[in-house]
């Protein structure tokens, strides 16, 4: 997949990151995705349309997600069964994609997305299907992981 | 929200279902999903943009797909932790908003998607964000169950 359709994914990790919780995300080394599996306890997934056909999935482990969702609201959580982690979740892809398209939208290519759905399970699996690229994303917070996983229809 | 905008979805499961796995769901009494939570084993997601934004989830007891998936290929399978099942949901769910699109076109609402991702973990919840419509049409299968959500943006 084009540098100019990933990299902007990846700085809106970042930048919404750093902007809604404060917290400054390392990110690993991305790689193609092919049979390498990656679990989450709670994720974000938003369809995009348009220009592409595509999908970004954002997983966290549990204790990922509380230490971003503490800090995004000031106050101490510590269950993802809640419905205030859930909606900083559709919150935290929306905001990740809005920042990405934005980026893309400057480089000529208009992408919309669609409502974010929210998956809550202990270690469910979540992958996009497509026959196009589909790139990974691992991201270190202190510690703790998130991967962003992002694919396009070819 | 507006029975033009929820029917064709209706009749997009039972049209795909019976055409992909000669299988006849019978629907039941739709309900606007307010605290309901609805689990499943395994499930369909794809974001909705263009005129509307929004997304369908399609969520399925193991019993269930199994059942389906086992008659739309003309094989026995026993586990859902298997590429053809998972397929197969991203495939069922693409196809279900792809003949509810094509409905909508007819009246003018032009509605584009993204990629299908698919989430498989005992007794999941998901939910898709949205302080618009969220329509739930819960479906029986000879007593296994599946159900077919469906959200917009106002």
């Amino acid at each position: 997949m084009e540098a100019k359709i990933i990299n902007p994914f990846l700085e809106a990790c970042i930048n919404v990151l750093n902007t809604m919780a404060m917290l400054k995300p390392e990110p690993g080394k991305p790689y193609i995705k092919q049979d390498l599996l990656s679990y989450g306890d709670i994720s974000g997934v938003i369809g995009l349309a348009g220009a592409k056909r595509g999908a970004v999935v954002v997983s966290f482990t549990e204790k990922c997600i509380l230490k971003i969702v503490s800090s995004m609201l000031g106050e101490n959580y510590s269950s993802i069964a809640n419905e205030d982690v859930e909606s900083a979740v559709g919150e935290l892809v929306n905001m990740i994609s809005g920042d990405a398209r934005r980026q893309l939208a400057e480089e000529g290519l208009k992408i919309e997305s669609g409502l974010p759905s929210v998956v809550v399970g202990h270690k469910h699996k979540i992958s996009t299907k497509t026959t196009g690229p589909y790139l990974v994303m691992p991201f270190n917070l202190n510690g703790d992981n998130f991967v962003v996983e992002v694919s396009f229809e070819d």
